[in-house]
């Protein structure tokens, strides 16, 4: 697992770096960026990892979410990654439509062709890129999960499928039902074919509504988000608890949009929600 | 003066808000930003202008300075614009150098050919913008005067040639004495022509050395910019200053870059700074 540092920040006495990688789960060469606090220096420290929206890349969250501040104060590590494979031979769509194929890989792992070949994002976040991490940087075990929009969908997933390897999830404007979303329908239909059971592996809400951990999610939603009722449709966790004490939060932010500007404005809470629980 | 709205976001409670007129001093359409903190839907609060630096619009300082939300918290104005007249007819560089032309108006009054029908944004920004923001937005008359890089030039010309118009001023990684560097000499060379005397107008360094009001200064510069030596001299001021006891402060600081990632990690305290002066 050889790494290729491509940028090297000091900010908020930490450090800003972004790596590239042979990644053998998705097949291709990989980037991803991290951010480590002064007390890495001294100590391994928790991480918490970011999954990015549509179109992102690891440099998104880094550079417009105004985290690294308050990372820096509690002394969280903060993992981005891309939001596909990229590179010759991957596969895209020749719409080029901004949510399928690069840049929407949807966190999940492909079954059918022509994605099935790397579009194995799951795997890549929940195994081969933490070992990588916890391999070459001063961290420990303690992992949070947090993500936007798409990546929202992908913490929740990934955290509700891997209770014993997260502590705690965040997501902000997180496309909670993707089954009964057009962008999720599209994506599940394109990557996993047309089996029910397959898609019911990546539905946050049905994920929730059958979890036995009770592992604590936050969730912040902007009510002027264009996406909200169409694609987000933060209502369906509720009702998949509806029965049942489960630890989420999910807060209706009036005025915020589905921007990082939002983001920004809440993000600090979220770090302080994951140091609370690591 | 029609503004036309271009985007809005809700941010930290406050809005961040993009607009396009049609500037009658750079005789075309320009954009620009403005964050309004929650103060002001309560009373008109104080403006800091941004000028940001080489290839820049008005987006990046807003999405990656990690500023507004101790803007918020202090009730200040931000205000940045784009970094050169814009659009069809306005003059280019035809080997697309980052340097000269669009995106490099380096904050002065051209007076040379093809560069003076637009290039006028020196006016542009101590006159026809803030006429613009003072009649269309909650802020009073105090203002202040902040940028990175050629926008810390032109913090640096534009605060000490008007005085009596901002409260401080402040920069991050300044191009202290461009007719000294090579951005300043091809810049001033093509803008202003040989005149050593046009050159001097345009010169933080020479400007400082003469000026007589004492208006504040803070400068960050990481002693880790790749541009430190060649275009930057930030100790061209302090020579400027060593016969007086002038309010400028210059803090070197350790292992900090040229990037956004080093403004983000000090931008609070010139906020801080700006709003102890106003």
């Amino acid at each position: 697992m050889r790494l290729t540092q491509v940028s090297n920040n000091k900010v908020f006495d930490g450090l800003h770096q972004q790596y590239q990688h042979f990644s053998s789960t998705l097949d291709c060469q990989m980037q991803f960026a991290v951010f480590l606090p002064p007390q890495a220096e001294v100590k391994p420290v928790p991480v918490v990892y970011w999954l990015s929206g549509l179109t992102c890349s690891d440099e998104n969250f880094m550079q417009k979410a105004g985290a690294l501040r308050m990372a820096a104060k509690l002394g969280i590590a903060i993992v981005t990654m891309d939001t596909s494979p990229r590179g010759e031979g991957v596969a895209d769509v020749e719409d080029g439509a901004y949510d399928l194929g690069l840049g929407a890989g949807f966190y999940l792992n492909a079954t059918q062709a022509p994605w099935v070949a790397h579009y194995q994002m799951y795997d890549y976040v929940v195994k081969e890129l933490p070992e990588l991490i916890e391999a070459h940087f001063p961290v420990n075990d303690q992992r949070a999960i947090s993500g936007h929009s798409m990546g929202g969908h992908g913490a929740l997933v990934i955290g509700l499928t891997n209770c014993e390897r997260y502590s705690s999830i965040s997501a902000f404007s997180p496309i909670c039902h993707p089954m009964s979303s057009p962008w999720g329908q599209k994506a599940f239909t394109q990557y996993l074919g047309d089996g029910v059971k397959k898609w019911q592996q990546y539905d946050a809400s049905l994920l929730l509504a059958n979890t036995e951990a009770l592992i604590p999610i936050l969730i912040d939603q902007g009510d002027d988000d264009p996406f909200l009722d169409m694609e987000l449709k933060p209502e369906s966790l509720l009702k998949a608890i509806e029965t049942r004490d489960y630890p989420l939060i999910l807060r209706m932010q009036s005025g915020y949009d589905h921007s990082y500007y939002f983001i920004a404005t809440f993000i600090e809470e979220h770090l302080g929600f994951h140091a609370k629980h690591f």
